[in-house]
């Protein structure tokens, strides 16, 4: 695991079959949605429409192993969609059906893959700053949660819900964690909205019980802080499902792409 | 009014000082929105997180004649920001202070203008198609209404709610009016939602009581559809305008710059 090209070639062998969370630092983690090409042009509007839940950081062009703009995220030759994530999540229809450490006999040419952006990259600078996110001081997966707040709608994707993760912060580190994530555009970037105001403003209803992930306790000093999540993307797939014919597969969340791009890199 | 460059000319002299509508059709419209340069990176930043409410066409570099790639927008040495619009608005602390022909006096070295997209190019691809919008058929405004649903936080723009243009259409007729309206990518694009739930999902509580143009009568066989609207960024700085110093200006609705690129050049 000395570096990511090691790691990549770690999950191909099915050796790393876990979550990606810690794995060398520094380096961007990426999410993933594999879609038929007939509604793979949707898929792009929505995240052009959407740049802030759906930032693509690139997509595959003539086949598993190339990507649009390839030099200045992987290194030529070390690299295949179908094999280099530790584990896939395979839907059929909207539902998930199989979860794989590859995907080599579901992917065919007539699909495109997406490399999405994760807030990873944001919690090791918070860290940096001596702001570390509660989740990862306790060791526990970021709380998430559907909301009430609908992607601006694109081709077959309507009425699709955006999803947040929330970490606690106190209100006067706000303005601060702000600035922190505000540099990091193709992966989320700043929050969306905080407070308790914010919740109700995206619906949600319980800050102890997430949609995914675990829940964090907030202190008393503190207030929730809401961005923009990356599986928002899967969760899309999920409510417009049965109007696509063909298998989507996407990472199973928490086990994410290590490419050789740094966060120094891409801010 | 032959071309668009005889037409910004009677705007600087101060001949025509009215709406825009149908004026040339086929050429671009643009929305302006001109702010001191301490905010102008949040307002980028609010515009680049949430391209479909705040399509930036280009913005001023190096002075009120001088735009962004200038040379694909208007022929060089035929553009003033200051004159070339047919009516300003003036704000001060988020209030509308003044409404002029022309904003000389409030510009100055420390400003930065925005020149955003407009639904009106659409309208003429959907006139082309037969689908002649409601509001071009009865030579009305078009309805507006603020919504419930907030752009994507960005610096000082906080709880910015979207504005969206509403446009009648039968059901039968709603997928081919999605589909023309898509190519627009820099002028709002595909509708964000449509029918009367849509209407509810966006907070639009009465649909004959617009909070900017005129009602517009839905028939019997029709549904509302709602785009978003080039009238959201000047509701974003009323929104948090009392912390902006300094003068900020907009067009007066309707007042748009004609820029000599057409709906075929930015398609």
């Amino acid at each position: 695991m000395s570096n990511p090209e090691s790691f990549r070639e770690l999950c191909r062998k099915e050796i790393h079959t876990g979550p990606t969370s810690g794995v060398l630092p520094g380096y961007i983690q990426a999410n993933l949605l594999i879609l038929p090409k007939c509604v793979a042009e949707s898929f792009e509007d929505l995240c052009t429409r959407n740049p802030v839940a759906c930032p693509i950081l690139s997509k595959t062009e003539g086949g598993p192993q190339f990507l649009r703009n390839h030099a200045s995220l992987i290194k030529q030759g070390t690299f295949d969609i179908r094999t280099d994530f530790p584990r896939y999540n395979v839907y059929s229809r909207g539902k998930l059906v199989q979860q794989k450490n590859n995907c080599v006999n579901e992917w065919s040419s007539d699909h495109v893959g997406f490399l999405i952006g994760c807030s990873f990259t944001f919690e090791h600078a918070l860290e940096k700053a001596g702001l570390v996110p509660k989740n990862v001081l306790y060791n526990k997966n970021v709380s998430m949660f559907r909301t009430t707040k609908f992607l601006d709608s694109a081709g077959i994707f309507h009425q699709c819900p955006y999803v947040v993760s929330m970490r606690p912060y106190k209100l006067t580190e706000v303005e601060i964690v702000r600035e922190i994530t505000r540099k990091f555009k193709k992966t989320h970037g700043e929050p969306l909205d905080w407070g308790y105001d914010g919740a109700k403003r995206l619906g949600i209803e319980d800050l102890q019980k997430p949609d995914y992930g675990d829940p964090i306790d907030i202190g008393e000093q503190e207030i929730p802080m809401f961005w923009a999540c990356g599986v928002t993307p899967q969760l899309a797939v999920t409510t417009v499902g049965d109007r696509i014919e063909g298998s989507v597969i996407g990472h199973t969340p928490g086990h994410m792409l290590i490419l050789d791009a740094t966060d120094v890199d891409w801010c």
